[in-house]
């Protein structure tokens, strides 16, 4: 872990200095590209003012399984986590539609399925066959949390060395919003109810239920903000733990990192406990439904891109977000100047 | 006109029903794709349920002058509109890099500059040189309306003629958020106060002024809200009448139109007027900072797809969004069901 942190860096600020000097300059009133002048500029901040668009882009999208499903958080059986394995490797779901769309490539990655996968032409890299139950004691042991964000550096590195200038944020998991609630409350000092939210879709009863799970897991584990290693020990999950892992890979190789949606932001918020520098890389993709992300959000100081009130995870709504991020760098690296066009500029 | 709304008809409800169907069915919890999949419905509804993704796409630029512009209600010269053509023809502004980005092809239309332009590659269809002062009199003769509004009708029709199948509009004009904020408030029956901006920037006097103009506008003229083609005599502009035209031609053509600003929704109203229908062809690309904009969106019943503060024009808030509407579509025609994936639905 150490070794990792020790590669993060804060963004260039002379490359900052540059691409806001070179904003005022372009064929445009000031300030009329409105947030993508600022996002080009932290851009250049992340890639030190590297030329070009970041491309090409990925979406890794990690996979795990939740032993907090037996306590009926989710309407869906824990089986649809690795059916929908075979779904992205199919190319039948909306991250696979949404990605062809976008010109992003997608690696699914398996860090932790209940279910044998290993037929599928995905990155097999299970830590272990699920979390245990949060509610009754730690989902992960130390050691697979050191696993498990292993994982996601180390994809990140390799993504980086495979010539990928922008990773995307990606995720699959039963029961992963439980998890995500419990980690936004821990470093955000959120109660339950404020980031406890409907996932992909449950009813009152099992949303009030799902609430006093993450209350008293919350209770039971006392995990302080400063600790993230714990936090991942207590709640999990083995995929929150792999985006943290991949988020901090991202900030080392100085590549943008567009998040999804809650289980980003929670992945991002322990990294963030991890090295503060790690937020100056993200960019947040959208605002999901989720309750929680937008309290992740606000703590992470990240505006989301997109606000279509997308609450499907997978990574869709970074691969939505990813081409504007692209125009932003773009509009910087090749509009002409008022000079260079020959305008008065007013 | 009389043709040209004859050839327009409600969206085909066959099509957006099988829509609504295909989104139950396909691998993902119902409606976590959120605004993507009424959009991927209404899209349905435009094309008849045309097979694959609206493409290609184009961004009609309409640029015109504006008498108006001796009163003072802008602080850029008016000889920047011709400069930018320059800058569009040359491939140099902000729409140019957002274009190539998202795989928009530009046409840039002359519909009254005031300046000479001839020398150009861009398509040359000027009306006038620029339209009267709308504050001492009507600002474009019945004839020079229908004109503007036969040069976006008909250059939707070669578009589509042409193979578009997505048509977007932008617009280029010194001083015509002012003509817009005139045209917003007849069809919506706001005040000047409420739809007057800065544009792309203005101090306090100066939009103090601006809003002086148009009430003092909307009073001289008393347009009602019945009578699109006198409101467009009155206050102007060309690229208003133009996109207008444009946007008929699109719903005629039963091809998506997305808009970009508070210009082009300014001339949806005047499209709307014309014929009701026009609007179920529409998609809001964004909203802009302007404050007309969001008055005239309401008033159009549209939700716009990105909300990231800009206000720069030229069709830019539209090409950011056409990534939007393809992911949706594409989901929608690409994914698996559950049923084809083998996956229980919960």
């Amino acid at each position: 872990m150490e070794e990792y942190l020790a590669r993060i860096g804060p963004a260039d600020e002379a490359a900052m200095r540059a691409a806001t000097q070179r904003q005022r300059l372009l064929t445009k009133p000031a300030g009329s590209l409105g947030v993508l002048e600022d996002l080009s500029v932290r851009v250049a901040g992340m890639t030190g003012g590297a030329a070009g668009v970041p491309a090409p882009a990925v979406v890794a999208v990690f996979a795990a399984d939740h032993g907090v499903h037996a306590q009926g958080v989710s309407p869906w059986p824990q089986e649809v986590t690795a059916a929908m394995l075979a779904n992205f490797a199919a190319g039948g779901a909306a991250v696979n539609a949404f990605a062809a769309n976008n010109g992003v490539d997608v690696r699914v990655v398996d860090v932790g399925v209940a279910t044998d996968v290993d037929e599928l032409d995905i990155v097999h890299a299970k830590v272990r066959a699920g979390t245990r139950d949060l509610s009754v004691g730690p989902a992960l042991t130390a050691d697979e949390v050191l696993a498990a964000v292993r994982v996601g550096f180390e994809l990140a590195d390799q993504l980086v060395a495979d010539g990928y200038r922008c990773l995307l944020t990606g995720d699959m998991g039963i029961a992963n919003t439980t998890a995500s609630a419990a980690l936004i409350a821990t470093f955000t000092g959120a109660t339950a109810a404020d980031v406890t939210g409907r996932g992909t879709g449950i009813d009152d009863a099992t949303l009030a239920h799902k609430t006093e799970v993450v209350r008293a897991a919350l209770d039971r584990h006392e995990v302080p903000a400063s600790d993230p290693l714990s936090a991942l020990a207590a709640y999990g999950g083995l995929e929150h733990a792999a985006l943290a892992g991949y988020i901090l890979g991202g900030a080392a190789n100085k590549v943008p990192v567009i998040l999804d949606g809650v289980i980003a932001g929670a992945a991002a918020l322990v990294a963030q406990a991890l090295h503060p520098a790690v937020v100056e890389y993200c960019v947040a993709g959208h605002r999901s439904a989720e309750p929680g992300h937008a309290v992740a959000l606000k703590a992470l100081g990240l505006q989301p891109l997109v606000d279509l009130d997308l609450r499907l995870g997978e990574g869709t709504g970074a691969v939505l977000a990813y081409p504007i991020l692209t125009c932003a760098v773009r509009a910087l690296a090749q509009m002409a100047t008022f000079e260079s066009a020959g305008i008065s500029s007013g």
